[in-house]
């Protein structure tokens, strides 16, 4: 790149990216812009941040904030999905990650920039997430990884760079552990963390209280969905950034959301991470507890399976392309009768279904009670039974006529009899 | 069948099963031998049970204890398979169901009856399970189901028809629900359960108490495996049915382990049921957790898939057979590593991973850091990450070149930019 | 019913549903409507099939050709979906049967019928395929199958009561075999074929001639495709109906699309069945050529799992409802890119691919060649497959420290080298 | 490395590997073992190989026949998987990579090498295969890539390093095609193939003759398995080796078992290949023609899900490990039952059953007409339909309902009628 060239730079204000500012133009013989993402890191973050993109050197400094786009385009799709990685995690990072790529491109293109740059390290997700959906919208434009290309190996080195370079060092993070916090979680990772025999320290937690001292009282909480979105809580509806915002507040005053996860990175390693995500715990519950109640079995079984092939997608990354739209446009389908509500009741950590409604609903109270009707006769079950059971007959009787003709161990299938006991078919 | 002929009665005690008996009797000229099978029901139901039998008209009475069995060989597979049905049952009638049924056929084949009967509903999943094992085991002999055949159609009809037939009426059920009680849990349905905007009252719930009474200091309980099964708690090697029961009680008494639920039954109606399963939420989460700990990533996705695939099988019934063992092979390769401990924190229904221990984990806490090592290079990640996103740069492109040439809408696939604004391309 | 009711017969013409219509005036005191829809069972089926339903006593006859609807509507999606069943069979008879039940459904509102009837047999997968349908479409009319219920129990019986009722024989049928056909396929069932170890004869086939006598040259055939749709022949635009003929022309002509088969019923039993399908296999070869083509390996992989879904559900009848709509929408995002045509050589039952073309293909003949490039730097494969593989080089590690610590049989995993000798670590 | 060093190569005896063992020697100051690993490449390719390994300059060259061992440990697993690759493609070149690599290191223990290397180029698949076994078995040892590290760029600067280096040039390639063969397949890459839209010419082909020049008279040949395995051709029992090469010679002389693809490679593109599997195809046709015999319905259906897994990863290199253990434990048991044989009538290319026989099918001809039996009654089939079918009913009553009262487009489901014409249900 010639020193016209421009580089935009995911900028975080935090120590790396401020780091990374210098070093791009030493060593790339660039201007560089940098792009801060408002994904609802919160206002400490923000404040004052464009001083100190400049301070570091940068060009420019362009805040964007897509707190609304993030909760409708990335966080309701992954909802309806129920999509869900390693069993726990509700995908706070991995959603945020295609988003604030996203705006990067957009604002390269804007200032006409050559080059694009974030400030993950070499061994974790973030740099996946980044560098795919740089692929997917600008794969004419170059990516610049510091992290995996620098001398920086540390806390000390990045400071020892930033007095060289003349950049201020941003306030000190004293915490223990690398945190990443937007509208619908926060993480904690490293730290006393890497030990996995070790539980977290009740003050590390920052979304949530300790649900042993949550209001005993507890308290009840309605969510209403249509086509599978959450519209309403307590009736109230509202957008869809501050129901999430109202839902984390009541979901962290009750203790709700806590996860303690050792889950399975791209890169092909193992971490441990801990995750707050309250309002989300609310919202994946309520969902599925409402898909229950409204979709028929088959569909469900179908939901289930893409809900895993959905998770591992959002979580490396993949989030554009044929296959994401794919299952969204069957996702769509399947959401036109998610429409209702679910109320919970919220005490002390517990989450316990306290009501169920839906005008959509296949649950009927006059079909589950154990009378024959014009749709159900029992009789009916006799036929059922019998041709559902027909393979198992049919098999079973050759397993039958093997051991009555020869005395000798059935060819067709083990005999199931023998687990107590060998010689009960005598 | 000929007046001489013998059938083999699942017995409970209860009004429907008493009933049975001297309606067999009539109606099939047969004796009725009647088969108990305690997989844990609790000493009240089985306590007088055989007088019960013969007051009833049985010519005989036989009570297997099969507990040992029931957890060793039905609920560890259940358990090993991760197998959760509708997203949160944990199958404890649906795994009690095959194992009454087959010590049912050991006793027919003794006393050589030619029919097998229950006392299950023509509406639910147990007649399923029921006839689904008599059809593997002996589906050369009749299968009768009172139920489906008789004009009794509710309490009253069969206390009218028990009256009349000249049989003792069992201790009159004062409980509003129909229940289902195994050494693994008990399950609640019917009454005001019907109505699915209820909570049920919390003095319905008999393994666990309410988690708002629960004692505030909680207790921390360690679980150990040995291939994937359960060995031991709180260090302390026990036989599997006192593992389980030693669960029951540290759960139940933190209030550990409800779960409310709208499941799909196998013939095709919702319903609602609510279980309580103390022990064995505890086991599940310990045994996910220390597979995330000791299981690679792709092995844990086979497992994730199957154990939907192997819940379905359970829950209907499908406990035999080829399908059934086949899975049990893999599961049983996977199980080899999955050795260790895990601790948990309880306290007032919350379950917190309180420690993490495996002699065989892949997790290490020297790779977990993010620093570079022998094993694992920064710099591998940008090869990694070209080729793992190639397919996007390959798409990306294609699409670019459509736009730049065209100036229309890409061809190649829709232009996620889109979605935040058609113009920033530009 | 009463005797102004009147029932909706799917009327075949044949011997089966010409013995229905007396049956059903007889049984249940009701006018019968016959309802034949044109699928493209062939002139000789319908020519007079009006005075038959008359004859047999038939209140009224409706005639409806829907050979359009049928390719555009039901085939197409389904080999839009890569649909197999059991490996091999092309669903003709399964896709056929829930427009047929619609048809029918259509006409029994038109006229006001309380009942709908058909004349498929207790044993065979179209009772339960036409009974989906009506249970879908028209959950509020009675359902009547008369082979499930009168004593007919073979061709001389039903010859008897058709002579008794004063009902004409249609033309005798000289075949051995049973058959469905239509405008995608043929089929035979029963008589020799029963028999597994018997090759049909060369003249049971009536759509394709024997691979051995086709001519010697061969012939090139070019399908286009747009969407995912088949929209011409050898470049000729042409109408569903019209390119679906002109391709079983050429296919039958070339003894290609010929299959046998032993499938699972939907009701329990195997059956053996064989097929002709010379059309349609060219285009499911066509359009599977195609996909490798355009579609990345995620989408096709998705796909692929699709596909055995969506088999087993047109298989079953199951064609309508959220699952079946869900399917679809998914499909036809992936279908957006399946664009271009595919050419073959058939000869003497042969197909070869002869060509491939696409504009929005993902294969680029200058990305094949084994140079590096922009897009792809050969080192980039050192760091990709350190990665890719590092769960393996952990596992590994894990291994390796066993064997030298304990000089024991390795805990991490099975030592693959001992599958050819266990002493060649040493 | 020092210089007392040893490097294990996987060597072919052509040019590249040729070249590669001077340029390890110059820049790894090693010594050079030369691992020849007989898979079946032909003689030719194995005359003299010892001489060329030590005239290019190797320490020692190592020749190891593994034919039989490939044959029984990596082909008659993938077969019994029924693992195919891209719709067509039979894994010929995947499976032989992880037993060159085994031995390779096997090798390289015993002469004591610190390194590992081979001759793929840095852009398909076979160095990540190679590299992955290298991992699993020996994660301890450095692995080398020549390809990937030197400046050689194609045939011309392979033959000029091996004329400076005075590495004897190997019989010049004159073909135009990269090939790899072994006693499963021969494949056929590059030159001409790589334009998609051409056919290749027939004199390409080596395993198999034109279809159209094949003997008209045919051949039929009878195929037997023993649980899964097979063992017998036309009756005769023999080793694997040998049954693979008679089938080879049947297939071959038929036109049987060319296949033409474009397949997704590891590294992320797209490429296109033509494959030779005479006996192969045999092979795989037969065994699932007996599986569909034998295997009830549920084992097939997750056979094929299980196929799909198991063929990406063997494509893949992903040989070793639990998932692929845990996959064979599964199909392990499917297995049991695959017993009997199959013939086929070859002609022309043409593979037609010509008879399936086995004493564990479940096909049973008693069953398959269509007359009731103790095992099946008709009248089975209604209660079986109407509760297969509740949940449609439900719907559709549901459905109706809306209809009805709102006069309103139903908000339950979309009116399927509406897809011919949306007034028909008035």
């Amino acid at each position: 790149m010639a020193g016209s060239d421009k580089i935009a730079l995911a900028f975080s204000g935090g120590l790396d990216t401020s780091v990374a500012v210098p070093w791009l133009i030493e060593n790339y013989d660039a201007e560089v812009e940098c792009v801060v993402v408002d994904v609802g890191q919160g206002l400490e973050d923000l404040d004052g941040i464009e001083e100190r993109a400049r301070a570091a050197g940068a060009a420019g400094c362009h805040v964007v904030d897509v707190r609304d786009a993030f909760v409708e385009e990335f966080i309701w799709p992954t909802l309806r999905a129920s999509a869900i990685y390693g069993r726990k995690y509700l995908l706070g990072t991995a959603m945020a990650r295609p988003i604030i790529a996203r705006e990067v491109v957009r604002v390269a293109r804007q200032v006409g920039a050559t080059g694009l740059s974030h400030g993950c390290t070499g061994k974790g997700n973030d740099q996946v997430r980044f560098e795919l959906t740089f692929a997917w919208l600008a794969p004419d434009l170059d990516v610049i990884a510091p992290w995996r290309e620098w001398d920086i190996r540390g806390r000390k080195d990045a400071e020892a760079y930033a007095r060289r370079a003349g950049v201020p060092l941003p306030p000190a993070r004293t915490s223990m552990y690398s945190r990443d916090r937007n509208v619908w979680h926060i993480s904690h990772e490293g730290g006393p963390l890497e030990d996995p025999t070790t539980m977290p320290d009740q003050d590390m937690f920052l979304f949530s209280v300790d649900p042993r001292t949550a209001p005993p009282e507890g308290e009840t909480v309605e969510i209403g969905f249509e086509n599978g979105t959450p519209v309403s809580v307590n009736g109230e509806r509202m957008s869809a950034l501050a129901l999430l915002e109202r839902l984390n507040e009541i979901g962290g005053r009750h203790g709700v959301g806590r996860v303690d996860l050792v889950e399975d990175r791209i890169v092909g390693l193992k971490s441990r991470g801990v995750y707050e995500t309250p309002g989300g715990t609310l919202l994946y519950a309520a969902h599925r507890e409402l898909e229950q109640l409204v979709l028929d079995r088959r569909t469900l079984e179908l939901k289930d399976e893409v809900a895993m092939r959905y998770a591992r997608l959002v979580y490396e990354g993949r989030w554009w392309g044929t296959e994401k739209e794919a299952l969204d446009a069957l996702i769509d389908v399947t959401q036109r009768y998610v429409n209702g509500s679910i109320s919970f009741f919220l005490c002390r950590g517990n989450l316990s279904v306290a009501g169920r409604s839906s005008s959509t609903g296949l649950y009927r109270e006059e079909y589950a009670t154990f009378e024959s009707s014009s749709l159900y006769d029992h009789a009916d079950a006799t036929g059922f039974i019998r041709l559902f059971g027909l393979p198992y007959r049919l098999a079973g009787q050759a397993r039958l006529e093997d051991v009555q003709e020869t005395g000798a161990e059935p060819e067709r299938a083990p005999d199931p009899g023998e687990m107590a006991g060998s010689d009960w078919l005598d």
